[in-house]
């Protein structure tokens, strides 16, 4: 079976390499289909968390989308559920361009109508709430919270599963993580099995929507 | 890599072999992980049409869906854009249902939020409405076909073509095809070429969700 490369950016600046490649690993163990390589952005090692710093990161997001075009990749994941810079990159390059955000919310609605996000401390992300629409019915985040280091604490995890189960209680049918955060530390089965009812997490969401990108142009190829 | 079986459920009785499996061949050579097997519901020749087709097909659906998960399939997809029995079904069995139309709907929001629909003749089905809620911004269909045989002409093709453009004039960023009969056909390459913007194909976008239900359950069962 062909193997796809991807080109993941982190929209945080982290040294780590275990840390930086996080994501991109929880895409290749839900699709081993995928090969991911991953890059992230300089001098924003707090990431994106106000308009400021997601209009200083867009360029240097626009700049690795570039970069992995040039280097061949077969599609682009800008691993944020914010999906900054994503519209951009689109008309940048030839490449498929995915946003985490996007992906997470557009497949949750393959799984319901009636659908919650759950936030790690801030609103719901703009592109989530748009393609939600007068789908998206709840919202809530766990008290407390600042932080997903906060969130792999037992008090943490625990707030997390309450504001889970508030959205249920609301006739909350699917579960959108808001923030790729959640996806770091794999709370999505936890959360899931505590809850009982389907968690999207917007990281293997965006694998899944990269998948069907680069089969459909390859059926598509065949086709044609 | 481990291949998963799905029960496909065609809508309309099929005595031809190769009519009944095609959804399925559409299916497995996109996505080579799932092998699919088709059966149709019986008496139906004409499938679905109006609201009472609609009520006499939903028992026969579920009866399928019922047969499916006692044989042990991974998942069921109902091959169909307007999700008949679907939310049904979901009750019914503990396998993951998925509904080509919602699937088709759900996945156009991750590539926009300018959504059109191509439907075959009758007008946008209700679940894709849903779904798409105010980023559904126009609806068409080919002047003069009445069937997917008419699609299939020289001249029928030519209609699809111009009300896609019709659909890309209006705004449109991202068509979804409003018919599964269109996917039988394979038409969405062809459009896709002629208009230059995404056509979501509900057959393939159905695939698409059920392999990430599947990995998404197994990623969860590592990780739990």
């Amino acid at each position: 079976m062909k193997k796809y490369t991807i080109g993941l950016i982190r929209v945080l600046t982290v040294q780590d390499e275990d840390l930086l490649s996080r994501h991109g690993k929880i895409i290749e163990e839900a699709f081993p289909e995928l090969k991911v390589i991953s890059r992230c952005i300089e001098n924003q090692p707090k990431g994106i968390y106000d308009k400021k710093t997601e209009e200083e990161a867009k360029p240097k997001i626009l700049r690795l989308v570039k970069e992995f075009e040039n280097e061949g990749v077969d599609a682009i994941i800008i691993s944020c559920a914010a999906d900054p810079a994503v519209e951009e990159a689109k008309k940048l390059v030839s490449v498929p361009v995915i946003g985490a955000g996007s992906s997470a919310s557009a497949l949750a609605l393959a799984y319901g109508r009636k659908i919650g996000v759950l936030n790690l401390t801030e609103e719901t992300p703009k592109v989530i709430r748009e393609v939600l629409a007068n789908n998206l019915i709840a919202e809530d985040h766990p008290d407390g919270v600042s932080n997903t280091l906060d969130l792999m604490t037992d008090w943490g995890r625990k707030e997390a599963i309450n504001a889970a189960k508030r959205l249920k209680e609301k006739g909350v049918e699917v579960i959108v993580l808001g923030c790729t955060g959640m996806s770091t530390i794999m709370i999505a089965p936890n959360l899931e099995k505590e809850v009982g009812i389907p968690i999207i997490d917007p990281v293997i969401a965006a694998g899944a929507v990269a998948l069907h990108s680069l089969r459909r142009l390859d059926t598509w190829g065949d086709a044609k």
